[in-house]
């Protein structure tokens, strides 16, 4: 009864536009956010995309190519397509409400009988989070990946019991893999997680290679031997294309390799007066482990608290890559039993989640831990964009209650798992590919890191910097590269509750506006003869105004609908409701704003008897 | 006809919870995002707070000390109360639909009587940006600032032509104020606004100093010289209590001089191929005169975009704080009458801020400048905690249109106005307080400067740590500084539209559910005789899912309405209508929750006929 899918009319300033706003765009866009250009929330279908010529190799980034996320990446040559990763993102305030965003798989969907394999790099969410959402879109393919990455990957597929099984093999770095016509071949990067692989592709003209996540440990900018060794290797075969994390592009230098990170750490754990909590990113296993060993040696006891941090702690025990004693990890019931120094706590909630273990411990909602004078709360982590606000809350939460708070702003005690600029350039160095892709990152992003590839002598026309759904192909027996003026999709494809994919632009931007003013629904009922309503309308709100404290303007509202209805239907017979709909619309809508300066979303609701 | 108060039940997971919850109880929090702890919307209104001892001066952060924004102090001592600024802070995602938040003035409505002054210290919105919605509160004080602070002032307040006309004093930094039986003096601190003012209240006790916004101008960490003489002649008299900026206190060192920042961006001036775009805040004016200036110099001629830009370059033109020669800014039609290299355009929008020239420059919508390949765009400006992802977007935009970005990230194209570390500490060295309250920042940047000031040996006990509202006392003639039990408020009063101080925390609570899950209204005619519902039941719904795709999810609820609402009114004689629209609020929201995964409020309207 209702045109469900209106959208707002993107009135800026409703103060100033006020007088000139039409009828019906009583919806606007909220006045401090706008929906980045054209959001799409679709997967592409039936797109008219020209099949792959022969000698061609197709290499399109499904993902991670307009963002820091969901990364996916598709290989193409003859009859078989490689998928690399299949990850997640995690949405901003732009899509309230939304679960996840995820690659747009369209053009697999489309070809899936051509895909060989899925090959993930590790096991981070932005590489594997979207495999539950997408595997039975592209056929159910074999997955090719490390051991954790294994078990990561199955864990998280436990959480959706209706879905098929996955068929994973596991592989070593030094597997070959043959998928269709193509030869698959890794290699061993450094990442934050242990098992991360990088994904060589031979083809005829020379091999594909994708880093996945990489930095290179370093001393003072020099490599060390076995990063030396690991991309020589790889310069021993001829890379016709190189596709690299873009990441941290931008910060100039090399990284903190994880080494000093780790030392600065156990120093600290070393030399605190009180208990230590520790938070980080539980898929950093290198740090939690290093942690967890550290404490050990220090003749500490370790306290897990946190769902992802439990249970990656226990996956790290499982496969071995963590060793301990059978007393340094305890259960926090037990935390009495030890004088404060002798106590570490690992804890989820760096980035100040709401429902994460640091939090509620910040917050005094914690079970088990409170936080106590001497304590030190060591923050090893960086603020992923976006989380400021609720980092400072809760420094803010912990000093409050007398924590001494260590953080990567002050100390290094974090260093991030992507290559900065010298590491980089020195992988290009290495490598010395003859084509260039850069992916994961923003378009900026990639824009700085084909101006190093630049510097270091590479020409710009052996370098593509893709959007997500770029179709790039490299033709003329590898001798050169092109992007396609069709595009294979890269729409935004969002999670949202059960749904997957059809959440529509519309639905978001009510949820927009929803948030800046609320809804403001009026029934009225119409006796049909006379053309007059019935009792006084009925209001029902949320969001708008406080209506306890507004009796007086509901009170006018009524009379305004009232009286709005009866002119309006009284002049037809039959009564236009249309009509009448839009006119009450109008004339709720210019009083509340003229009264309060909000503008509801009116939702006019005419019974007739 | 619909409980418009209800809030919420706070459930936290709905996943898990689905079977627990209550019938009523559909309302949740956002899974995502948790409201802080106890948010309070109404102004303090009469709290039983002792009334000032004799020889007592009472210091009262009314807001600023829990947040950066929202600056407001009062300095009461026998009869008389003096006020320092009266700012605004910017909403965030935690209060959808807000405007602004302000401080809670109403320790100062309560003793309207005794405020002499309303005192400010420089022209910035977190510290003027209050005055419209609080002068008649706290009882139309007249106000003392600089010429440029009442130039800005009055700008703002002709926005609000229903307010009374200000008493605006406009003072020297060589002025003494009586105001009451208390003098105030002033001095002149470095800032990035001219015109900035520290403000000095003499007491009995010594003198209770104000920095305001701070920063020291130094070479390479020594400060210049014109700082040194400021500092020394306030060390002069006896500094009673130090009241000084934390913002940038976390920063270990000193900042960068401006006089660096100025030389580094004349020389991006100088030497790019093309058209520079400068892009920094419009309250910045020293840079912005600077910029203008050395166009001048350079031969350049300089195009204003955007509205603030525009009216700031309006008033140092007006003041004499800027002058050019008749030729040097130009209007954007006009650039076509030089070569590229020879235009410089300044222009708002380096905080990716949606509607501001540079936004609207890179997404192509700006009416007069479109990017060219040999543009550079200079940020000159730092990323306000919040807006990272929307400049994200600003620099993939502009660099996706072939312009070259210089920011701050790599160049140093700004600094910032707050002292950092070193400059904090050669403050508290120079002026050498007997007691110290630390305010502008949120608690763990206080925390963090009280500990600069304990580590150059200021014992703990002459500290205060304020929150919004403490009442904080010097007693004992001077010798005692404490903390009342009791608070002046410290509430969060928030602008909504035409609406202060009324937003209730339902209502925000509201908006956020809203824009989670969206809404869901039905409508059911019940005839009074039978029980039965008429006709199908009406639905509307908006934020929900999409619901043109939605058509059979519909037609199954509309069955489960009309069932749930015969089965439950069938049974009783007369119709319990609470108990109806209870249990089809509970059906419908099982059965959405159990398709969908999404929990829109659900709102039944039962009409009787």
């Amino acid at each position: 009864m209702t045109d469900l899918t209106k959208k707002g009319n993107g009135l800026k300033s409703p103060v100033k536009n006020s007088s000139k706003h039409k009828p019906r765009s009583n919806n606007r866009l909220p006045a401090r956010r706008k929906l980045s250009a054209s959001p799409r929330q679709e997967e592409t279908k039936n797109k008219k995309i020209p099949p792959i010529g022969p000698d061609t190799i197709r290499i399109i980034p499904l993902g991670g190519v307009e963002e820091v996320g969901k990364n996916m990446l598709a290989i193409e040559y003859g009859d078989d397509i490689i998928v690399v990763d299949a990850g997640l993102q995690f949405p901003d305030e732009d899509s309230p409400g939304i679960d996840f965003i995820i690659p747009d798989t369209g053009y697999l969907k489309d070809n899936k009988d051509k895909i060989r394999a899925l090959v993930l790099t590790h096991g981070h969410l932005d590489h594997i989070g979207g495999i539950p959402y997408v595997m039975e879109k592209i056929g159910n393919p074999i997955i090719y990946t490390s051991l954790l990455t294994a078990v990561m990957v199955k864990k998280r597929q436990e959480e959706f019991p209706h879905l098929p099984k996955l068929n994973i093999q596991v592989v070593d770095k030094n597997d070959v893999i043959k998928a269709g016509k193509l030869k698959i071949k890794f290699f061993a990067p450094t990442h934050t997680i242990p098992d991360s692989l990088g994904v060589i592709i031979e083809t005829p003209y020379g091999n594909v290679l994708v880093t996945g996540d990489i930095k290179i440990e370093n001393k003072k900018g020099v490599p060390e031997k076995f990063e030396i060794e690991t991309y020589k290797k790889i310069a021993q075969e001829k890379t016709l294309a190189l596709i690299a994390d873009s990441t941290n592009v931008e910060k100039v230098g090399f990284s903190i390799p994880e080494k000093e990170v780790q030392e600065n750490v156990k120093e600290i754990l070393a030399s605190v007066p009180g208990r230590v909590i520790v938070s980080t990113f539980a898929s950093l296993f290198e740090r939690i482990i290093f942690v967890i060993q550290a404490a050990e040696e220090l003749g500490k006891k370790v306290v897990v608290e946190g769902r992802s941090m439990k249970t990656n702690v226990e996956i790290a025990k499982e496969l071995g890559i963590l060793k301990t004693k059978k007393d340094t990890i305890i259960s926090s019931d037990r935390m009495d039993n030890y004088p404060d120094n002798k106590l570490v706590i690992l804890a989820t909630g760096a980035q100040g989640d709401a429902y994460a273990a640091l939090m509620r411990i910040s917050s005094g909602e914690h079970r088990t831990v409170k936080i106590r004078k001497k304590d030190t709360v060591l923050l090893s982590s960086s603020v992923v964009p976006g989380n400021e606000k609720s980092v400072q809350k809760l420094k803010d939460n912990l000093s409050r209650q007398g924590a001494k708070i260590v953080h990567y702003g002050i100390a290094e005690v974090h260093s991030s798992g992507h290559s900065y600029q010298g590491e980089v350039e020195w992988v290009h160095k290495m490598i010395k590919p003859k084509f260039f892709i850069p992916v994961h990152g923003h378009h900026y992003m990639l824009r700085v890191h084909a101006d190093v590839a630049m510097g270091i002598g590479m020409p710009e026309k052996n370098i593509v910097v893709p959007d997500n759904g770029s179709i790039i192909e490299i033709t003329d027996k590898g001798k050169k590269i092109s992007r396609l003026k069709d595009s294979a999709g890269g729409r935004i494809v969002m999670v949202d509750g059960l749904g997957t994919g059809n959440v529509k632009e519309v639905v978001i931007r009510d949820r927009q506006m929803l948030a800046q003013d609320g809804m403001f629904v009026l029934i009225a009922i119409i006796d049909m003869k006379t053309g007059r309503v019935r009792k006084s309308p009925d209001i029902i709100s949320r969001g708008f105004v406080y209506l306890k404290e507004s009796q007086d303007l509901l009170h006018h509202v009524r009379q305004l609908i009232k009286k709005t209805i009866e002119e309006a239907a009284g002049k037809m017979h039959p009564i236009n409701f249309d009509y009448v709909k839009n006119t009450v619309r109008e004339e709720v809508g210019k009083y509340l704003f003229q009264k309060t300066h909000k503008r509801p979303i009116i939702l006019p609701v005419l019974i007739e008897v």
